[in-house]
C-alpha cells in the first residue's frame, strides 16, 4: 500500500495537514468507518439514556516535555479538556494512558504530574483511570501521554459544523501562533529580543461562560493551526470563509519571529485558543463577554462565512489583496503537541 | 526523589507487579487521588444520569507487534475490551490514540488496522473517536496504540473486590500463560517442540452469557499474571486465597517452556483469561455454562477464598506441599503488553 506516493509512514503523516488526512482516510476510515467517527469532530457524541455525552481522544508527543509556558502534562490536560470543551460539553472525567522511556528521572516525571494535576484542578475535573508503560530506553523519548475525556454537553442544539450558515461571523479569544513557536524556538535553541510563551490552558471555563445556542460550531486550532481549521469549515459546509489579516490577534513577537523563520502564524499550533462561529446579531455580546475572561481579553471578530469562494478561505491582507489560505501539507515541525 | 532505591524509571516500573505498584502509589496517586482513582479498578465506574458507566483506558506497547495468536491490534481492542467486560460494563464505545514511528510501512500499519477492525466486529463496539501522532525514526517501535473505553454496567450489584467473602469459589476460563510464552518465544526467537499461541481475545461474548450478581468480582490477569490478581484480591480484602496446582489449566506446552526457561505459569500474562470469584453454590452452574462457550471450554475452578492465610496466597502444590504465592517483582519480560 502507498500513500502519497510512499510505502512508509512519513514525519508529515503526523502532521495534521492533509497528510494527516490522507492517512486517517487511506488507512483508519476504511476500517473503522462508523458514523462517530466518520463526523471528523474531535470527540464522539454519544447518546446514553437521556444525555448526550462527547468522548474524545489525543496523544502527546511535543518536544521538549518542558517548554516556555507549559510542558506535556499541562498540554495533556488542556488539549483533552479543549476537545471537550469545544463540542460543548463540560469535562467530566479524564483518563490517562503514560508510555514512559526508561531512564525518564523521577524529578522529570513528578514535574509533569504536577502540572497535570494543577491543571486538572484549575478545570475542576478529575483524573478516573490510568494505566503506565516502560518501554527501552531510546524506544520513547521521555515520555508519551494519551488522555480521554468524557464530558456532559451542556447546550441544546450543541456546536455543530452542520448549523454553520453564511453571513456567521468568526471569533477567536486571542492572538494565535504561540504555542507552536514557543515550541519551535526551544528545540531549535533560537534566540531572539522578547520571549514567546505558549499559549497552553483549559477553555472550559471561558467556553462555559458564553456557551449558548448561539455559538453554532467551535473548535481548537491546534495542530495545523487557524489555516487547518477554516479550510476544515469550508470543506465540510462547502461555503466560504473570509478572514481579514489586520483583525487576526498576532504578538509583536510572534510577527517577528514569523518573518525570521518564514512561517505563517496562521498555519501553526495554538493549544488555548478556540474559534467560534457565532450567529452574526449575537456576536457583539459574546465578544464583550469573551474579553472580561483573562483568556479572552484579547478576543477579536477575524471574518465570516460567505456564499462565494465556495469552500475556499480566502484572506484579505494588510496590503489590501486576496490570497487564498491553503491547507498546510503538514506542521512546520513535527511532534508540536 | 528515589523510588525502588533509583531516582530513575526502571523497565521493571512497567512490569505490572510491585515496582509498578511503587510508580503508581509514590508518584500518580499522590497527586491524582480520587475515589474513582483510589479504587484501583481496571475502570473507572462513573454515575452519570441514572445509567452506571464504566471507562478504562490502557498503552499497548508488545514487541514485536505481530507474534503467534495475535498483534497489537488485536491485543489493544481486546485489552480494552476486557478491562470493561470484568467491570460487567457491556462495551459502548472505544477510541484509539496511535503514535506511530516514521519509517513503519503502510501494509504492517494497515494489518494492524485491519485486526483491530476485525476485532472491534467480534464484539460488535465501535470505534468511535482516534488521534494519530508520528514520532521521529528511533523514538518508537513501530507503534504504540493507546486505547480507552466506555461501557454500560448491566448487572446491579456490580463486581467488585468488597463483595468478595470466605468461602467463595475461584474460576478461570483456561489454560494460563499463553500471551506471555507466545511472546517471549516470538521475540527471544527460542525453538522447541510444539507452538504457542496467545490467547488474546475480547470477552465480553463469555462474561456475558454468565453474568448475574453471584459473580463478586472479576478480573483479567495480564501482566504479573495470575499471581499478581490474586495478591491484589487477598491484600485489598484482607482475606486468604488458597489455590491448587493440579486444579490450574496449563497446556503440556507451557508446562515445557516454562520448566525451560524457569518461569512460573503463574507470573506470566495472559490477554484472554478471566478470573471470576463466585459464590459457591452458583460455581457449578457457571462453571458449566462457561464450558459450553469456545473460550471458557476448559474452564475450572482453582481454589477459594479462606479465613485462615490473611491476606496471603497459599499454593497446594501437585507434590502435596503448599508455598505463599507472591507478587512478582516485574513481568519476566517488559513489553508484553
Amino acid at each position: 500500500m502507498r500513500i502519497s506516493n510512499t510505502d512508509r509512514v512519513l514525519l508529515s503523516h503526523g502532521g495534521g495537514g492533509r497528510r494527516t488526512e490522507e492517512l486517517i482516510e487511506k488507512v483508519f476510515r476504511r476500517h473503522f468507518s462508523n458514523p462517530y467517527l466518520d463526523s471528523m469532530d474531535d470527540s464522539a457524541i454519544l447518546n446514553i439514556t437521556n444525555r448526550k455525552f462527547a468522548f474524545t481522544t489525543d496523544s502527546f508527543v511535543v518536544k521538549p516535555i518542558f517548554f516556555s509556558g507549559g510542558d506535556i502534562g499541562r498540554l495533556a490536560v488542556s488539549g483533552t479538556v479543549n476537545d471537550l470543551s469545544v463540542m460543548g460539553a463540560r469535562p467530566m472525567s479524564l483518563s490517562a494512558a503514560f508510555i514512559i522511556e526508561e531512564g525518564l528521572s523521577f524529578d522529570e516525571l513528578e514535574l509533569i504530574v504536577e502540572s497535570m494535576a494543577s491543571t486538572l484542578n484549575e478545570v475542576g475535573v478529575p483524573l478516573v483511570t490510568a494505566d503506565t508503560k516502560v518501554v527501552e530506553r531510546g524506544k520513547a523519548e521521555k515520555i508519551y501521554i494519551s488522555m480521554s475525556g468524557i464530558g456532559i454537553i451542556e447546550t441544546e442544539p450543541a456546536p455543530s459544523m452542520d448549523r454553520i450558515e453564511p453571513g456567521d461571523l468568526l471569533l477567536i479569544n486571542g492572538p494565535i501562533g504561540l504555542h507552536g513557536f514557543a515550541v519551535m524556538l526551544q528545540r531549535e535553541g533560537l534566540q531572539f529580543e522578547g520571549e514567546i510563551a505558549s499559549d497552553v490552558a483549559p477553555l472550559w471555563d471561558l467556553i462555559s461562560s458564553v456557551l449558548s445556542p448561539d455559538i453554532k460550531f467551535m473548535r481548537d486550532p491546534t495542530r495545523g493551526g487557524l489555516a487547518m481549521t477554516l479550510n476544515e469549515i469550508a470543506v465540510a459546509t462547502g461555503f466560504g470563509v473570509e478572514i481579514n489579516e489586520s483583525d487576526i490577534p498576532i504578538t509583536p513577537e510572534v510577527a517577528t519571529v514569523s518573518e525570521l523563520l518564514g512561517i505563517e502564524p496562521i498555519e501553526v499550533a495554538n493549544e488555548g485558543k478556540v474559534l467560534m462561529v457565532v450567529k452574526p446579531d449575537s456576536a457583539e455580546r459574546i465578544l464583550k463577554k469573551m474579553r472580561s475572561h483573562p483568556l479572552g481579553k484579547d478576543a477579536a471578530i477575524i471574518g465570516q462565512v460567505t456564499q462565494e469562494h465556495g469552500d475556499k478561505v480566502v484572506m484579505n491582507t494588510s496590503l489590501g489583496t486576496t490570497k487564498i489560505i491553503t491547507k498546510p501539507i503538514g506542521e512546520a515541525l513535527p511532534r508540536i503537541c
